[in-house]
């Protein structure tokens, strides 16, 4: 891996190199995506299908469309025990974190008569994307599901492109069961989020809409929002190591291309303020490389968006750490906990030399669907919250709106909104 | 105001009049926003202040693009002080209610060595969008700062259109500066957005841009999200009041009328368990319209979005309601509270004779920028939560690790994911 000297430069062009990874020329795909919206829009179940035969060469209809009990079964036959027995034992720890999500609804009173406060509400239903093709990631569908399970969500709907033989993965299917999904439907791309964004005759629309895509899927549920709720569109993948001299460098290595491996535009960075340290992770990535089965994919993205930099102190390090906002961000240096706590932009932070990133993509409970190039300065890691909603809740008694009653008109009358000060002023007439 | 039987038909035709409210055809607006957005991008302070020259007629450079002390004390001589007296006394309310709104960053940790937790931190730059023209809300400028404040944020930047002059409305920086606002910028529409997303010369890039605005601010703010975060986007206002016949047909009249009177897609609707009640409360609506300054705006609001409608019971009234999923909700009943409990979509919910709508828009505390249009359904009301971010913690001793090492490197390999599989296994290498 190439090794830099860390200084302001180099950290700006790292940026715009790491923000070259959203595409940008979107002009085509946006009309042909707004062209499906307005099919299924307009047409249902019938334009549903028809793409559905168009671009997943199977024979999807009103009859087939739904996933049924014996297509589950024959999914648990099929997989692998060995997966089935860690998807549960995971699902345990998934669950138990984000239990300790969950918010209470409150209120304050007070003796006048007044009570304000806030009601949380769980989202009646939720569409859950999960997209087929060839990496299949049944630990994605644990962790999309999961919180709209805990959250209490009413229906949780997924829907999953099928293959020619209109099959789903058995392994998405059993995630799936055992996460809580309600229903499953074969369908797949834009045609599927609008579908759950409006609802055809076989999928009911649903209030928020969550989950991967490729481009069409997230240009369908950019179109959406608003129409319905969404989370936030995931880009690809990224970590960065904080490590001094204290470090291990073949764990480092190894976690660097535990990200490198997803595609070729995930990034991996290391930032280190030992010039030696970072020489011997280089070496160690060398020598992983070779042995690693995603070798060519790991080249390519640590040729394009890897790097070691060399940090005057742990100070620099870590301004550069809240600079680039990274999605994983482990801390491998003699106080990781101290570290920490000076760092404000990261969707997950690993703390100290066992704490690797595989640990969190799935095991150790918290949600690996976690903000991506740079937006973990104002997105969160999926949780507990994006599957409720607030109502403010606000009661006055009459003799705690009598002596406010009179600013309150004043306040509506600055605005000419004499309407609003009519509705106060109504409740005190003749009182003068 | 029309009386109408409510049934399950009623209900579908309101809804699909009150969705005729969202602008659909964005296409011509698209493409000029879109161009707007790329000037700015490209120029930063020249596009922008060539913008201003041609939508607001203000000569604005770098020198007087920021609003100076002076500025400020220029306004502070022109408000009325009576507007200034209830800006403060509503301040503290709504700060000690945003307040309520905190949450703690937490962890769980076990003594096998382990810690998981949700780190919370402030955004660290926000963009509040403020809009000129003839209807000017210091409350609105309150209601957007305060949570904001209230989080933490480090800097928050306001734009706001200025007249021909480059003076920009009194009220408006009097309510900026009360609630906190810490810097302020002369520029409105789409470029604005563009500006606070991309940052130019003048005005600095930020993490987060919220505040309402025509359909160029809608449709920037919609193109740079994913780039910045939004607030979501706002529709016209609405009130729905659920009453049965023990409600005072003459505060609910002018509830519905203060509604109402915020412009021509102001929607207005009462449900009721009583025909006469309907029928009392209509003809005291036909009453306040003959006296109320906005008597234009609200006769066409009424007409088009204002209902009266007669359910068979309680229950069916409620159902109504959450389908309607109103912005405000006021129940007048026998049992408010008991009502409430069975509400689930609503923006604001107003409970009993006293708590009428604009209470909650200037004084009571709880924030007056809520989910409209049937969004209350998944979006809540605007909170300190729009202005922090969470970021997870992980951290596991390798007494914690060791035990479950091999669950994880075999779901990483059902995944093909090998080098994650390597980033476990490499730390107890030679152990078995």
């Amino acid at each position: 891996m190439r090794i830099v000297k860390l200084t302001k430069e180099t950290t700006k062009n790292i940026l715009e190199n790491m923000l070259k990874r959203s595409p940008s020329q979107y002009g085509e795909y946006e009309s042909r995506v707004q062209a499906i919206i307005q099919n299924i829009k307009g047409n249902g179940d019938e334009a549903l299908f028809s793409y559905t035969k168009q671009f997943d060469k199977a024979d999807i209809n009103a009859s087939n469309v739904k996933v049924t009990d014996g297509e589950f079964e024959e999914a648990y036959k099929a997989v692998d025990p060995a997966l089935l027995d860690v998807i549960r034992k995971a699902l345990v720890n998934i669950e138990s974190y984000h239990e300790l999500q969950k918010q209470n609804s409150w209120f304050k009173s007070t003796p006048q008569g007044t009570m304000l406060g806030q009601k949380i509400t769980p989202l009646e239903k939720v569409g859950v994307y999960v997209p087929g093709g060839k990496a299949v990631y049944p630990s994605s569908v644990l962790m999309n599901i999961m919180p709209a399970k805990v959250a209490g969500v009413d229906k949780i709907i997924m829907t999953t492109p099928c293959n020619a033989e209109g099959k789903v993965n058995p392994a998405v299917l059993v995630a799936a069961k055992e996460a809580g999904a309600d229903e499953v439907y074969k369908a797949g791309g834009a045609q599927a989020i609008a579908a759950l964004a409006f609802g055809t005759e076989s999928i009911p629309k649903v209030d928020k809409i969550v989950g991967p895509g490729n481009i069409y899927v997230a240009l369908a549920k950019k179109a959406v929002y608003g129409h319905v709720s969404i989370d936030s569109i995931a880009g690809p993948s990224e970590i960065l190591v904080l490590a001094d001299e204290t470090a291990n460098p073949r764990y480092v290595a190894a976690d660097l291309l535990s990200q490198a491996e997803h595609d070729e535009l995930a990034s991996a960075i290391l930032i280190t303020t030992s010039e030696d340290f970072a020489k011997k992770v280089s070496e160690e990535v060398e020598g992983f490389v070779q042995i690693l089965e995603r070798k060519a994919i790991i080249q390519k993205s640590l040729d394009n968006f890897g790097y070691i930099l060399v940090a005057e102190d742990m100070d620099e390090a870590i301004d550069t750490a809240n600079e680039i906002a990274s999605e994983h961000l482990e801390i491998v240096t003699a106080n990781p906990f101290e570290v920490m706590t000076k760092i404000r932009n990261a969707g997950a932070i690993f703390i100290g030399e066992y704490s690797c990133e595989p640990l969190g993509d799935y095991f150790a409970g918290p949600n690996h669907i976690l903000p991506t190039n740079g937006t973990a300065k104002f997105f969160s890691p999926l949780s507990v919250d994006d599957f409720v909603k607030k109502s403010s809740i606000i009661y006055y008694s009459r003799e705690a709106l009598q002596p406010i009653h009179k600013d309150i008109e004043q306040f509506a009358k600055c605005e000419q909104l004499t309407a609003h000060a009519n509705s106060i002023a109504v409740r005190f007439e003749g009182e003068e």
